[in-house]
């Protein structure tokens, strides 16, 4: 068989089944090897940022690489700042990227470009096939790093002579190390933080956000009065009734600062100490107070659930009660539309076993409160800070998860970096019902013009930042590719178009009017 | 005044007026600064491909830099595939790319990412001001390394504090050298193969296809039997009534082998040796057939235009005439559409002094022979290969030329990748009228596929070519955004259609279904 297929049926047989793409000349030979192999799923994206920001989404969701297939250095290009959100996530991926024919690429062709100049800032592992024979165990290779906890992204290029030549069998995946556990001292420093009687916080993040280890941590605060803390962003936390709830960090500075402000001791379990998202004149960049002690008990790399358990024995905490929260939905609300009321309305509807791919920014800073005792679900957000994962990252959720309903709360300015990937919703008839928050305005930047102290903006620099006129008609967008849409101007409209968009079996659009 | 503002008003100084933007929050106070200082248009994208694609088109027009604002790793590299295209065209092009603060690196904030590595498989010239005090002149410094010929991508990141921190005055942009002229040898060669009386061609590129330069081409083609052509795609032709025609080497392998088959020497002036855009087995990666001897008259770099008037001198051919192209308009067609008819149509009503921007693949086939007698216009291609420049390249030559109707021929599948660029034409009121072919596939990879010999395509391999199901609705995505559109089902609708289009003062878009 040639490369190609060699590499395929490898993908496969290392449990890769699912194939974003958006192909080319130099990857035509994949394509075909496609038809020839059972077992690989594929879903076509019209733009490179839909395909890597749904295989984040896939990979959060199904705790294994999805693969991408991208065209040469552009088509990878056109997909890196999802792959920075995916690294920033530590989401398992496995990039495959044409490439010229070996011996055309002194040539200098149109496309040519240094693709592994363009993926190292945003790979772990990156590995350019030298020859077909070799395909086969690269990608092997390949998946092996990307399945090294917590997760890598891996970048095989592959020149289109390796594919097209005859290949290899299927190559075996090397063993994949299991994630560290942490170390006795680091525990001992935790548990005498824990011990201090002085306030300190379990701060999460990665797998600790989990049902399991949460539950886990609840006992610990339980026992000992710890607070829990989540990072601001967080790849994927498991929530509402009947586990243990956990609050995040809060984006602004003085915010956060104000949270921690008493605090001593912070102990990282998968989570980095807490820093501004940006930094601001006159604000500091590192959250907690002076004199706060940082204990690391668990790198994002270390088994963060496992240093819970341990943690709790060495407590005794086993015999608490965690603190899960109970039912709770807010009331239906009626009336105008305001934040509040939105994320009240989105706390009362949201499915059972829902998955909310999260990227409303502004309009959803309630959201999180008023879904807290809601039907359990999992909540993913954008850990890179690279608008445009939103629709992408529900569009890979879905293909993980044809069981459960995903929930896209979408902002109108995110929205527009990647679009098109409502267009993969229709074609591949994903249960998506996305909430698009039409403000017309970058709203994040209005306040951190103010943050930075910018000075008062003029006409020129809102028009930077103000994105009406024209004003942008989602209806209209979602429904020319293919997506059922409704706009809503009261919050009882929206209540009704989220239904009905939640007993839609298939992507639905509402877009909401603030 | 601060860094920020000490390099805007070395930007417009500079004579650098116009600034493609999609900021942030590290970008704040440049955005500021811009209302502080007269001069400088700001142009938003709601995605950054549309940013560096009309920094590409505006360039190519102005024959001089437009600033880009990014932000900062993502937001670059969202931009990087229409930088990889300017890149290949030469376009002279500054960008500005906004950083954590310095002293913020460190804590390695969600969206930290190496923003140089990422730059500089795109750019020719990156660096990273340290501080506020080098801002200014950083950025003169940019100027002049964007400025230099014939065009080169330069930049310049940005750490926050250096742009609030307390600048400068403006810097002046340093000497920017001309471009060389030929070497003598490099004559006496270029004179040798045209006396030889074997079959040669004129390879021309880059500034020798503006009108002068073919003028001039043609007297010596004229003058010595030899046959000029350009290269499959070329930054800016000027082409139609009054001016010298040039066919272009086509891009199908067999179709240029064919062209090129009894050529005997090739004469490059500011062109490459013809190589295949992409390697397929059994077939050539040089066009050219054995023997041919090709030789550098002038490279990219060095002054085609003053070659050709040497070439010219030396030969005698100052007295010819140029075979210069009467005034002859296709028939207006009638009937169904086809690609024939299309070509025919666009050629019979382009305007005087267009600027065609052509991103239409397959569906463009024949427009080149259809517009030779049309009237007087310039031709934009893309240089780079990777699709989703032509959108941006109009809204960035209209931007450049607003005096000048700027007509857009662009694919389905192209067009999907930065159709963010529509809407940023109605913000600006920009007079585009684009012509959409609508034919639901990605047409050239049919045939990609059989020249790769990648076998009979099957279902999985198809739907990854295919890009209907659902089908793309360009009116509705049109007027989405603020664009006036229309649909033609005939010939008869287009060229009333197309008519219209090119009446209206202002962004249109008419949508082809073939």
């Amino acid at each position: 068989m040639i490369g190609a297929e060699s590499l395929v049926r490898t993908l496969v047989a290392g449990g890769v089944n699912v194939c974003f793409t958006n192909p080319g000349t130099s990857e035509m030979h994949f394509v075909t090897a496609l038809d020839r192999v059972d077992g690989m799923r594929c879903v076509l994206g019209l733009f490179e940022g839909v395909v890597t920001g749904a295989a984040d989404g896939y990979g959060r969701m199904a705790d294994k690489p999805a693969s991408t297939l991208l065209h040469l250095g552009p088509g990878l290009a056109n997909g890196l700042a999802n792959l920075h959100n995916a690294n920033r996530a530590r989401t398992p991926m496995v990039n495959i990227v044409g490439d010229h024919a070996t011996y055309h690429r002194r040539y200098d062709a149109p496309l040519t470009s240094d693709i592994e100049g363009a993926a190292r800032p945003f790979s772990h592992w990156v590995k350019t096939s030298p020859d077909a024979q070799s395909v086969a165990r690269d990608g092997a290779e390949a998946i092996a790093a990307a399945s090294t906890p917590p997760g890598r992204i891996a970048t095989l290029i592959l020149p289109a002579d390796t594919a097209w030549n005859e290949g290899t069998a299927i190559a075996a995946v090397p063993s994949i190390p299991q994630r560290a556990k942490v170390a006795r001292e680091a525990l001992a420093e935790a548990l005498a933080a824990l011990r201090s009687k002085e306030p300190c916080v379990l701060l999460l993040s990665g797998k600790a956000l989990r049902e399991h280890p949460l539950n886990v941590a609840g006992k610990i605060a339980r026992a000992t009065g710890a607070k829990l803390l989540a990072q601001t962003s967080n790849a994927r936390i498991q929530r509402g009734a009947g586990r243990v709830s956990i609050d995040r960090i809060p984006y602004p500075v003085d915010q956060a600062v104000a949270l921690l402000k008493d605090v001593r001791h912070v102990v990282l379990i998968e989570a980095k100490a807490p820093v501004g998202f940006f930094a601001y004149p006159n604000k500091p960049s590192v959250m907690t107070p002076e004199g706060c002690r940082i204990h690391t008990l668990a790198t994002p790399l270390e088994d963060g659930v496992h240093a819970l358990e341990w943690l709790a024995d060495e407590l005794g905490a086993g015999g608490q009660t965690a603190p899960v929260e109970p039912l709770k939905k807010p009331e239906i609300p009626t009336g105008a539309i305001t934040l509040e009321s939105l994320a009240a309305a989105i706390g009362a509807l949201l499915p059972d076993q829902a998955i909310v791919a999260d990227e409303s920014i502004t309009s959803g800073r309630n959201l999180f409160g008023f879904t807290k005792g809601s039907a359990p679900h999992d909540w993913l957000q954008n850990m890179g800070g690279s608008i445009g994962l939103g629709l992408p990252m529900a569009t890979g959720a879905a293909v993980a998860c044809p069981d459960r309903k995903v929930v896209c709360l979408e902002s109108d300015g995110s929205g527009m970096y990647t679009l098109q990937a409502l267009w993969t919703q229709a074609r591949e008839k994903l249960d998506v019902t996305t909430v698009l928050f039409n403000n017309r305005v970058y709203n994040i930047l209005k306040g951190e013009l103010a943050n930075v102290g910018a000075g008062n903006p003029g006409r020129k620099a809102l028009d930077m930042l103000e994105i009406g006129r024209p004003d942008i008609d989602w209806c209209g967008l979602a429904n020319a590719m293919g997506v059922e849409a409704s706009r809503a101007t009261t919050i009882d409209e929206f209540v009704d178009q989220f239904r009905t968009g939640l007993k839609t079996k298939g992507p639905y659009l509402v877009e909401v009017m603030l």
